[in-house]
């Protein structure tokens, strides 16, 4: 069972275990922060497949697969898998559900579809009906630049404040028995629109979206940023980043600290940042950093207390050429360890 | 709190109501079944905007909007909004999402997606931490065919295997506590593919999964289908209903008799035929025909135990171009009335 806190935030009475989590990507990704910790990396981006959209369902089977495997289960264990990711009409996951052979709900968060796909699948455990729950999702940088922007034949040149969207997946396994890391808050985001228009900027478009979900975190909680070893956002980059910390302070009175970290920010090493621009981006960002990084940290307790707040932008491919802004949302997921 | 029952099914031990419910349409959806009983009628299929997309979005929102007026609520009053639709990211239910205001949660189950948000909004109410959930979907006939087959201007010719996209939208308040119409018991669908590679025939693709599911779901709850009123598909079609009724008989030794009915095959009218071939399809098919009226039949006491299966066929708009096969699912929701 769960409960209400406040207006927004909701308390897991029963918590929810991460069993297993894996990270996959590639060769870009597995160049900085996660080097040597993703399940399996492809050098070659077309995964040996015909077309992007084919090789991104294959990545994030194999996150799947992966999170499976160390979890010592097959598809046949698992209750439910929930999925989603940005390419039209979620085939990613689509494609990838047809692989697994699981009950199948798809999902659409963009990039906060890690959070989302947690979120949800942590409720559907809380309702007793399901024991285990596999959360998932992807991206790919050459399907999402072909979707979204130009493909890349074109060669089109990329503005300083585009974000570089990961080729990588992440898929965990949730339970309702176990031990750290556990979920035990989350919060499902309003959509936010304050009028960002331009789709090389998308780390300006989430960052009101993430400021009013964490915002309304804190304020349900009655906690602060010290409350907290870890406040973990994705994917809001270099422009996102710094905005995010303008509104919380204007619009909450709150001041975040040095123990805010950007998916965006943590993914590529600096050497990268000629090529990556902003910061990274991509449903497959901020799960590939979760899974790879993060969630083994608090497993091994070098952290106690981390809030994940993964953000969204939800335009579509043609709703900035037909002149709408793009609204956004983020969903939070308070992941705790061992006290 | 809920459970499972057999392999795939799940039984709401606190059922979940439906509180209020609407569906809104074109010109030609209000030409059929739905005449008289549709919230709102838009005979300009632009909804007076300059594109197919901004209009679905209008028109999803038009079904909430018409839902929360019914139930004498506004969106401060509900808890959480769940949705989603065919056009690539969601679109129409982002920009929804956006004019409701509501803690939002998107989902993608093509046109399986009335009873996928209804069955996730059920288990979330379950969980005991949302008290009222907003589940809806959309679909307009010329934003679809532009994406899905040829934009209009083509004039494309339409193979008898083709099944017309609604123009329409559904919504349903699910709430905690209240009357009939009721959910008890609801399935999450397999990702299904025999391997139909004819984007003019979702009623082949989708049969296979709609079997499955209601195989299924008799197995898990130890029923037939003379134990229903009606088991309401949607949308397979004349092809797919054919199918489903061999699959059924073929594989599971099932007979379904007159007591099943396909939302294609209900929303238009025998006159509309010519244009329509094959039957209606699309979100807002099924969301159209279970909202504006089944759910008020359940209430009026005329049903009593209605099986809705909502299938969805997981095709993207480039899928079939690059030689894949059509997966599709089938999400299953028990609604009963009073006894």
């Amino acid at each position: 069972m769960a409960t209400r806190i406040g207006m927004d935030t909701i308390e897991l009475q029963t918590p929810v275990f991460a069993e297993s989590y894996a990270a996959v990507g590639g060769a870009l990704e597995n160049g900085g922060l996660l080097q040597g910790k993703l399940a399996r990396v492809f050098d070659d981006a077309t995964l040996g497949l015909d077309s992007w959209e084919k090789a991104e369902a294959q990545l994030q089977q194999a996150a799947a697969d992966a999170a499976l495997l160390r979890a010592g289960r097959k598809g046949a264990d698992v209750d439910l898998h929930i999925a989603g990711d940005l390419l039209g009409q979620c085939s990613a996951s689509m494609f990838a559900g047809r692989g697994l052979g699981i009950p199948f709900a798809g999902v659409y968060g963009a990039c906060s579809t890690m959070a989302l796909s947690m979120a949800m699948g942590a409720l559907m455990l809380e309702s007793g009906a399901v024991g285990t729950v596999l959360a998932g999702t992807s991206s790919h940088f050459c399907a999402a630049e072909k979707q979204f922007r130009q493909p890349l034949e074109y060669g089109g040149q990329r503005p300083p404040t585009a974000q570089w969207t990961a080729t990588a997946a992440g898929a965990v396994l949730l339970s309702a028995a176990g031990d750290a890391p556990k979920i035990t808050q989350l919060q499902f985001g309003r959509v936010v629109d304050l009028g960002v228009k331009d789709a090389h900027n998308m780390g300006a478009a989430m960052a009101p979206a993430a400021a009013n979900t964490i915002g309304a975190f804190f304020r349900d909680t009655r906690t602060m940023p010290a409350d907290y070893d870890l406040i973990l956002t994705g994917d809001l980059g270099l422009v996102g980043s710094d905005l995010l910390r303008q509104l919380l302070l204007s619009d909450w009175g709150v001041a975040l600290g040095n123990n805010h970290k950007d998916c965006g920010l943590l993914l590529y090493h600096e050497e990268q940042a000629n090529e990556i621009n902003a910061g990274a981006s991509g449903c497959g960002c901020s799960a590939a950093v979760l899974c790879g990084e993060i969630l083994p940290l608090i497993a091994a307790g070098h952290l106690t207390r981390v809030l994940f707040v993964a953000t969204g932008a939800l335009l579509s491919s043609v709703s900035p050429l037909q002149g709408e802004s793009i609204p956004a949302v983020a969903h939070a997921v308070l992941i705790e360890g061992q006290k």
